[in-house]
């Protein structure tokens, strides 16, 4: 039985998220029934962790274990013909029996894209959130910069999501304007639900003048989540990149 | 009377082009429908020329004349409000009774992008021409400046097409390799039908190893259009800026 390594990137505009439910299509139950289509074989496909719904993926991670004998690298053109057009498996590729898309992650990067001007764009409208007031971004960027580090995020999480701990390490912020883009990266060694938006939504507040960037550091400290800015919507955020401490083939 | 400067972008993917046509939807129908809509007058977007079907826009600009009491910076709003989500006014302004869009245009900018890798995109597909073999970008780069300076461009121009003259100035030509994505930007003074498209037709070939880049000043003394490459297909184009001499304001 060989364990197969996913790299995928997917167009979350018409999916409830990446996780299988009843009512909703998503990304995960599209790999799992080309899988089967392509395989027979009805076998869980493992991702790096949930993305929400209209969310997007350029380096989602998965795995799945299979007695197929289509060489691992095919994997990816067999699944691509059976599978929308909106999800893409770039890579793949067999890995070692422990390797675990969600267990064996040491870390992830997200990117959160806005335009920021007057009026809204034609063009990539499904990628970004647009801002139509101007944004302080050196406001802003000093506001991300204090996101940096270990800390207890809760005031960065939606309220009552269960997690043992609150406590997360951001390893690194980057603002990128590019006028009329502007791109929030951050990664680190995991996410709490909700948290990219909110941190972004709350950088928003920051460039607008509603929150000083001086008083991040205070409302981390809270652990409160109405002291933070609303939770930005979905279009904008990708998950760019999970990274993994060993090389796993 | 005034005299309206539009600026817009577009998503070409669902239009037949910009150009009005009896039997199919086009960008400049939206437009027109919309100012109807708004003014109550019934007059001719004049655009600074035609995209083809499925050829994008983040710069297109139009024209048309009104006795409507709107703010001129007023009518991107208005008129966005009354668009589909795929065609945007970025900016909306009066100029000098004698602008007219197509004809005080002096030059046009374009940009080809493409994906190359063996996989397809999921992200942005509809902006992108996949190129699914590796391409030699150095001899692309060489291959297209040749296309630099003033030269008899019938060799890229799609076949009965009917113009007085072939003859163009290429301003500036540049390849962008960003892996896996490739962006090639040409401006000058005015294009032919398809030419872009077959200048990136070529330039691909040539990447790929069909066409000698040096053999590009020859296929363009010619004058045959069966010398050139194929006609790349129109998602990856986009009319990124319409140059005009003065300010007409």
């Amino acid at each position: 039985m060989k364990n197969i390594m996913l790299t995928m990137e997917y167009d979350g505009t018409s999916y409830a998220g990446w996780q299988r439910q009843s009512n909703a299509m998503t990304i995960q139950q599209e790999v799992e029934e080309a899988l089967q289509d392509l395989t027979g074989e009805t076998v869980p496909v493992i991702g790096s962790g949930r993305t929400d719904s209209g969310v997007h993926a350029k380096g989602q991670t998965a795995n799945f274990r299979t007695d197929s004998s289509i060489p691992p690298e095919k994997f990816s053109f067999a699944l691509n013909s059976r599978l929308p057009r909106d999800i893409r498996i770039v890579c793949s590729r067999e890995v070692s029996r422990d390797f675990h898309a969600r267990f064996s992650a040491t870390g992830k990067k997200y990117k959160y894209s806005m335009i920021v001007r007057p009026q809204d764009t034609a063009i990539g409208y499904r990628y970004l959130y647009h801002v139509c007031v101007p944004l302080d971004v050196s406001a802003m960027q000093e506001a991300a910069g204090y996101f940096k580090g270990t800390h207890d995020f809760a005031s960065f999480m939606a309220a009552g999501s269960p997690v043992r701990t609150t406590v997360r390490t951001v390893a690194g912020v980057r603002l990128d304007w590019d006028d009329p883009f502007l791109y929030f990266m951050v990664n680190g060694n995991g996410f709490l639900y909700h948290m990219v938006r909110i941190m972004a939504g709350t950088l928003i507040e920051v460039g607008r003048g509603r929150i000083d960037s001086l008083s991040v550091p205070e409302i981390i400290q809270t652990r409160d989540r109405k002291m933070a800015g609303p939770t930005a919507p979905p279009q904008g955020l990708s998950l760019e990149k999970v990274y993994y401490e060993k090389i796993f083939s």
